[in-house]
């Protein structure tokens, strides 16, 4: 997406050498120019430790395509792999292959059909098919990989952390602990994936969301060590900023100095006709803190205040937060939501590093490739069942049942439908397993995968982040509630049809005979 | 370090929005432009479940101090800033402070001095301090935050896979599972760390290291699908890569079709005059495969063909491989030095996301403040006494025993030295704990943090890679091997002169007495 900044490393060269290697052997064999087909898929969701993902939300696709239009091997690109020796101190690319390069090593040839971003996607149901020139699409694994894995895996963080927040608005706040660029993809992936406001600047311009912050411990400080106080702070925080004054008030002591001295305030800004927005708490026990502090404010005459809570949350610790504030409720007496129904959840370094499971295991792998008419379909044995690869050109389909609910991902060959009366699912690895279903009972199927790119081009303008995340809402509305459970989901359904089986197998007997 | 993409989100927009909102607040209030210090440190090291890091390595300077010089608020910056609008369909930020921004907001009067890119760095004892008008430094603390954390981070997972893999090579593969661009980030970090090679294509060509890789699955299942085999596939390879040909032979089966193929395409090699470089394995028993891989390679004459190890590696997979060599040697008497010395060692995902222990908790904390010709020390109090700050301006020393070790990180006041015959060091946070050193056991008193930006440049030109590595291969050869250890490290001693105890103590009574 930084083919802009003329900097080798966000160009084409954004890649691993062994795919440039590659491409050449493909071009002295001439196979370079032979239309084959990749698929991506993730292998397993994102599991925590102490609580797993059920389904992804697909993220990073627009920016790929992005960075897929505008690069090309640039004289400087040349030039530094014209410079590449190899032991003997020769060249290692000739110059017949990088004139190739030169002319040929855009991705102007490649078509991509994928899963479009905000989506509910699947483990081993392929959500990108790239069809192209095999040397080029070859080069293009390592940029489409770094492309959609991270910002899937933050938009599925992203998603949990929002299903914990119960309504609740949830703020991505994690910049500072971000992987040095790569937090704007986190950022933009949080967006589609379920928080509501980040506080990275620049990407909330970008995607037309308002950056969201209150203000920083160190404010405080200043004030204090220029002999004034929190009071002080807080008063002047409340005077530049009267109808968006929301105070932190853990600096010194947060229930004898921060909400005291907030009350203050707010009573200050509410006799000058500004309405409060909220307090945060940024330390220390924040569901014993939410009840005290929420108490202090009604009686005080803020129940409308916000409480906004941060400091290492995720949608086990959201979780764990509103479950201690029910539990303290039935103690005391109190009504528990109307403490929930103020709350907000600013989300730092475990949603923009997906802590727990720091990478989404997406694979790039070859099904198929043109030999003379006709398109070959590839395989990959190994002695991991789950990591044989679905082989050939094929569909990808969502089946809905009666509720409206999906029910499985198909992935099926090519040029089949759905009109049998009775369908005959497989599992996509594991031998024997299969299901039957009725046709009357699915009431839609649905192709999933869409033409994005084409002749160098997104095939449809950049979508909006309110398209995104509505395709999200749309899809988590039609998931089963035990798929979107934060911990031992149900397994969604990911099946092979009876055609696609059988291929499958078949490859798999030839691979093993040869 | 992407200003020139021109692009908002990697410009000096870069930023949380609180420290727009703060910066407005100190315009208002005439603190803006008032002479501050904010330091960078880490809390603790990276614990990474199973084993503990004992020290760090200082990265990410370097792109720091290029995007300061080149960032400002372009008028693109301005205008969104303008479009902000708050809870009221009010501007939430004015003319007059978008003019200073316009005018002032550059980095041109922020000195930074800090430990230098390489160098072992350690938990609490600041590794940057940066002075400023206030405004302007409390912008940069999120961009700051970023360029140092994530790639710290990095540098010593590197280094600690460096350590274990005891003098043999480690390259850095994981792009593919890395966080976006900030997959630039790790790979350089990882370079300065220990890695010795990176796949990264732009980022080895920007740091002049060669690139490595060897082949991928897919190349063989090309020439499969198309009906040829395994060995036709190595065939190519060694024809178009005569010189540098490392074949990934766990393709089909290991021992039973890999290294037989590579042996036949070896044997062919050097009937032609080259010398094969190795084999990669990449699934599997990894020791137990290197150990049967290299008697067939030693039985058909090829004893010093490199094994290239693959697949979730991390520096104590890396031991536990080098472990099981060891132990089976003893069983079936084979030289276990000979196996592990034709062994390199690919590291990817666990690597580039430091597995285990997502993000460093560096933090950047206001620290004095300057009213009339004073400097005021700034304290923040915490229940937590490690989040306890070290106030004031000061100096960060590291003390050599008569071994030439580093014996301790000390923080004192900006104007103390040591000529005292005894020194006494503070714990930073724990009350009472102090030893007493004799000057007499010291034999070199370092200043740790040298002055690199200024005048809105670098001091230096950037530093070469070399120069980083050695940095880092000087201070490890001065470092106890105990606090080098991969499990459970010796604690590194980072102290408080007695000054700066006196200091904290009183501005910490102080505080809590307000």
């Amino acid at each position: 997406m930084n083919p802009q900044s003329g900097r080798t490393r966000d160009g084409i060269l954004f890649t691993d050498q062994y795919q440039l290697t590659m491409a050449q052997l493909y071009f002295r064999k001439d196979l370079h120019e032979r239309p084959a087909q990749f698929d991506y898929y993730f292998r397993r969701y994102p599991d925590y430790g102490r609580h797993q993902a059920g389904y992804a939300v697909a993220a990073g696709l627009d920016p790929l395509l992005e960075w897929m239009a505008e690069v090309r091997f640039t004289d400087r690109d040349l030039e530094l792999l014209r410079g590449q020796r190899n032991s003997r101190g020769e060249r290692r690319f000739d110059e017949p292959f990088l004139e190739w390069l030169s002319r040929n090593g855009t991705f102007d040839d490649v078509v991509i059909k994928a899963v479009p971003e905000g989506r509910v996607v699947h483990a081993l149901a392929p959500s990108a098919i790239v069809q192209g020139p095999l040397g080029v699409i070859q080069i293009l694994e390592t940029s489409l990989l770094n492309h959609l894995n991270y910002p899937t895996l933050i938009a599925t963080k992203a998603s949990r952390i929002h299903e914990a927040s119960a309504g609740r608005p949830s703020l991505e706040f994690g910049m500072r602990r971000g992987p040095a660029f790569g937090a704007n993809a986190g950022g933009r992936a949080a967006l589609i994936g379920g928080a509501d406001f980040t506080s990275n600047v620049g990407v909330s311009h970008e995607l037309g969301v308002d950056p969201k912050g209150t203000h920083a411990h160190s404010m405080v400080q200043v004030f204090m060590a220029l002999g004034h106080g929190e009071l002080e702070a807080f008063r002047a925080f409340a005077e530049v900023y009267p109808d968006d004054c929301i105070l932190l008030v853990d600096t010194i002591n947060t229930l004898k100095s921060g909400v005291p001295n907030a009350i203050t305030v707010f009573e200050e800004l509410r006799a000058a006709g500004h309405e409060p927005v909220g307090i945060r708490l940024d330390s220390g026990d924040l569901a014993y803190l939410s009840i005290e502090a929420a108490a202090m404010l009604d009686e005080a005459g803020f129940e409308d205040v916000d409480i906004v809570l941060s400091g290492n949350l995720d949608e086990l610790e959201i979780w764990q937060i509103r479950a201690q504030i029910l539990d303290e409720s039935t103690r005391i007496d109190i009504d528990p939501r109307r403490i929930m129904n103020r709350l907000v959840y600013g989300v730092g370094t475990r949603l923009i590093t997906s802590q727990g499971h720091e990478a989404l295991d997406g694979v790039y792998k070859l099904v198929a490739i043109q030999d003379g008419d006709d398109w070959v379909p590839a395989i990959k044995v190994s002695d991991t069942p789950e990591k044989i690869p679905i082989p050939g050109q094929k569909k990808v389909w969502r089946l809905y049942d009666k509720r409206g609910r999906a029910t499985a991902d198909v992935v099926g060959v090519a040029d089949e439908d759905f009109t049998d009366s009775e369908i005959k699912l497989y599992h996509p690895h594991r031998e024997g397993v299969s299901r039957v279903i009725q046709r009357s009972d699915i009431t839609e199927v649905e192709d999933l995968l869409v033409e994005v790119y084409r002749d160098g081009a997104r095939t449809s303008p950049s979508p909006s982040l309110d398209t995104m995340r509505n395709r999200r809402t749309a899809d988590l509305d039609r998931l089963d509630v035990g798929v979107r459970r934060l911990v031992n989901p149900h397994i969604y359904h990911v099946s092979l049809t009876e055609q696609m089986k059988r291929l499958q197998l078949r490859l798999i007997d030839e691979a093993k005979g040869r």
